[in-house]
């Protein structure tokens, strides 16, 4: 059995963080699948799906990781060719990933107790945002 | 077809990497699923789940890899909040992902001869950790 | 039901990037599966699958952060044990991650515009490789 959903939602640009876990969880309850396989898909390439503990001091924490690692305001080759200045973007969403996917046990995505399912926006504005669940089992 | 395995073990803390190849290979041949996908998930937002050669010389390199990008020892915000000193583990956690999705061909999960499934340890002390192993297919 | 096919292709080594979404999507019209889950695995150690805009510019870009965060040149552990010199390659390997993973969706495998799914050679010479494109789904 499959069954997917869509969830939209609006962020704010770089270094905001959705907590996706309740509504991937009404998703998963939806389907009425009780074990199985959930991938939560961000559409696009200038995003990120993870998993962190969704408090204060993280929220503040990863987007400084990422602007230490692959910082925005300086010159990547992409924004010479497009000049839209999210090269940055782009990279970070390469290096962490669009999609999660983890097991389905009891009708409800498998996950640790400070776990939370995340959109990670990297873009240089504020962006309308599609998610697909995904779920595949029995 | 689905059918899921808890692998239990313990960890030295931050650095330790677990080898779960074997026990994750056992655990698709225990479902006799012949083709389709296994998601091998950790629980917990200090850890992660990769894959890597499984040999002395990067399982010191790993580590030291992480503690260059993402060290412990320095302040972030996460441990202001809550004390525990890993906020470091939570955003290499973060990072690398804390679950690992391959094929299943022929009983066995799809996997390079120098490729292994392993659980890294990021967290500042011993754990007792699971690690859900997920099978859907056919 | 399940279905898998592999894809095939030769590379020119470390950073060297190829775009695998038409194959991918070849692969999964092939199958007829309308919705369902569809997971790209590289086989090997020293390689990675991700997504990007596959564009000139971060086809620049993304080899030069591997460069910046993991540099090749420099003395691993790995090197000491293997002589192989390609410590690096199996480091990038393990941070971005070997498979991916998105939805089917009207027999197709859902992805932004501007997002490819990409196979990333780090390995210090020119490489034969394969991806295990696996589905499940109905």
């Amino acid at each position: 059995m499959t069954a997917a959903e869509t969830i939209e939602f609006k962020t704010k640009g770089d270094g905001d963080i959705i907590d996706l876990t309740e509504r991937v969880q009404d998703a998963v309850r939806a389907t009425k699948v009780e074990a199985g396989i959930v991938t939560v898909c961000a559409i696009g390439s200038t995003a990120a799906i993870t998993t962190i503990e969704y408090e204060p001091g993280l929220r503040h924490d990863l987007p400084a990781l990422m602007q230490r690692l692959i910082p925005a305001g300086v010159r990547y080759e992409h924004d010479a060719t497009w000049g839209d200045g999210n090269g940055y973007a782009h990279l970070r969403s390469a290096l962490i990933g669009t999609s999660f996917t983890t097991a389905i046990e009891g009708g409800t995505a498998v996950l640790g107790t400070w776990q939370q399912i995340v959109f990670l926006e990297f873009d240089n504005r504020p962006r309308s945002r599609k998610v697909h669940v995904q779920v595949v089992g029995e």
